[in-house]
């Protein structure tokens, strides 16, 4: 399905499912919808040479897709598994088979804490309604994926407002990996942010995108919705942050996190670490947007966090272009883990959490206010 | 020309002109050459998947591959520019126009001081030379190109006896950017010290080499000497680097230097000044390795230091591939600035500069031992 096709897409999909909601939809493309038993991604993989979506059928096809990154960013990646559950259940009706395919769903990627989550949630739905008729069943784990993604929505809009607030007027921002539209069911998560504080007109005066390698995907996905918002920007190889950070150019770091440990360790794309030290350093407010589902309560800190290694690929060859000698070995790390203590706050729907973070985010798993 | 001829040139050239020193080179490769008129380049824009060299027959040529970077690596381009006065000479009898010449080369990139510090040399060389009669100012002054390129190889291998001092056995060593063989006349400088000490049977554990964004050098170079030399070692992106230093697996970062101002303020490779402040902040040694012509001792710290920036399609273009939408607006300085505070040494062919560096590179500059 190629790009012209997207106005179709949402006006048959997207926008008809959340019409009840407030146009919270500003992006020209959508990053993943599901009618009539199709999970459909936009492929992230080529973005933005070729804008082009994959369909999926199959909880093998979503498990794939998340995989090979068709679909990335902690919250995308959360509502991609959790139609994966409902097609997983459309296959299998048998339930140990069908708790099969949510294993091997989980097990696509293991940093990001959003996948397991959204399983665990629809599990929790098959659960409560597997005595029912299965059509029923079906019907309340499609109901519970749509929540899902339009709680997504939602949520990082409430994000958004909430983290627009640490945004000085005139601020030149520096971001991270994708955090966008397309890391998330919609609107995006730290993007969301930077978007809201520029359309509450706020002057952004600058944002800096970091390439992100090895995936590129500041280069390929967030420059394009940067441009796509009209927000005047730059991209920088990664290694330049540091430099505009020491001589006082940039006014805050805001990015996402892909889980967040109970005692506010954030694991995010590589590359967050290195920038947390050059902020500390220099005295750069440096925060994470995280939805509550990324933050895994059952864990102490951040060294609890598996962090996913990659194919060395990704770093010798770019779309197929070899840039290593062929043998190289690689070392791939996709996250690195931040420590709580080089982060200002982690924005949250609920809130900002402030230090000390292992106290407030208790509090915020206990369910009070923060 | 292809590599299949190195052999040939190697024997024909190289060799041949440093007969009387000891067997120095252990590459499998020629960076730079210069026989009958003509200066043969290694060609470092693609390398490692094609190994083919250039010719230049006129100081136009050689401005355009020092720009174009098909010769890189400071000490490299003094060696190439050296060569291209030589050529100045050959094409402009008079002296005006000679000179201009030289203006126009020493321009071709602004930051490391190896390319006016060569071309001073030889424009020292005709000042003593110009009322000779032509051939024989010829001959002086490809006499002194051919000295500036001897000495660095023998410079290299001082430096890289005095470095492999600080490595200490079982050492896992990060290093950033190419700072081998091609970044010179041979040899190298940190990549150097790292050779040194792995034939000095130190049992290197490992090199890491950062990739180094935008060029790649790290991936495409680097990678490719450590596989000639067959050094145990892994490619990463170069966000990488500050877990591997955080976690302890960095014994000591050795990486080279563009422009060394005369507090010890040291322009490199851009990412080098991030890496300073991860090794800063977890106390792992930090040594830069510049021959005494990278050290600008006519400025007083880094603030002085020009800073390269290049075309936006370093960062927009991977070898002709886009990965970032068209019409990105970019920010690509190719150095920046690690500050004296962040080094543990200098590595010379003098000795080693330890702090306090202002007093012992003013000491240098007097002539008076380290």
């Amino acid at each position: 399905m190629k790009a012209k096709y997207w106005m179709m897409y949402r006006k048959a999909g997207l926008m008809c499912s959340i019409a009840n909601e407030e146009k919270i939809m500003d992006e020209s493309f959508v990053t993943l919808i599901f009618k009539k038993d199709t999970l459909t991604l936009i492929d992230q993989r080529i973005l933005p040479t070729e804008v082009s979506y994959v369909d999926c059928k199959t909880y093998e096809e979503v498990e794939f897709a998340i995989r090979d990154m068709i679909v990335r960013g902690a919250p995308a990646i959360g509502a991609a598994a959790a139609y994966g559950v409902y097609l997983a259940a459309l296959q299998c009706p048998d339930e140990a088979e069908f708790k099969k395919a949510c294993e091997f769903l989980s097990l696509a990627r293991p940093t990001a804490v959003n996948l397991g989550w959204a399983i665990n949630r629809m599990l929790a739905t098959y659960e409560h309604s597997k005595t029912q008729p299965r059509d029923a069943l079906l019907g309340s784990l499609l109901s519970e994926a749509d929540a899902i993604r339009e709680e997504d929505i939602r949520t990082n809009k409430q994000m958004s407002r909430i983290g627009s607030a640490v945004v000085p007027n005139n601020a030149t921002i520096l971001t991270h990996c994708n955090t966008g539209a397309l890391a998330t069911a919609g609107w995006g998560t730290a993007l969301g942010v930077i978007k809201t504080a520029f359309y509450d007109k706020k002057n952004i005066f600058f944002v800096y995108a970091d390439e992100t390698r090895p995936r590129f995907q500041g280069a390929r996905l967030t420059a394009w919705e940067l441009m796509e918002a009209k927000i005047p920007s730059k991209l920088i190889p990664d290694s330049a942050a540091a430099t505009l950070i020491r001589d006082g150019k940039i006014d805050l770091v805001i990015l996402g996190g892909d889980r967040v440990a109970s005692n506010g360790d954030v694991a995010n794309k590589l590359g967050t670490f290195a920038l947390s030290v050059i902020c500390k350093a220099y005295g750069v407010p440096f925060y994470s947007v995280v939805p509550i589902s990324t933050i895994d309560f059952t864990i102490p800190d951040g060294s609890a966090i598996p962090i996913e290694e990659r194919e060395a690929e990704e770093v010798t060859h770019v779309q197929g272009v070899q840039v290593a000698p062929s043998g190289m070995d690689v070392f791939n790390p996709a996250f690195d883990v931040t420590p709580h203590q080089n982060l200002t706050g982690i924005i949250t729907e609920k809130g900002i959490i402030y230090p000390p973070f292992k106290e407030n985010i208790e509090r915020l798993r206990r369910g009070e206010t923060l």
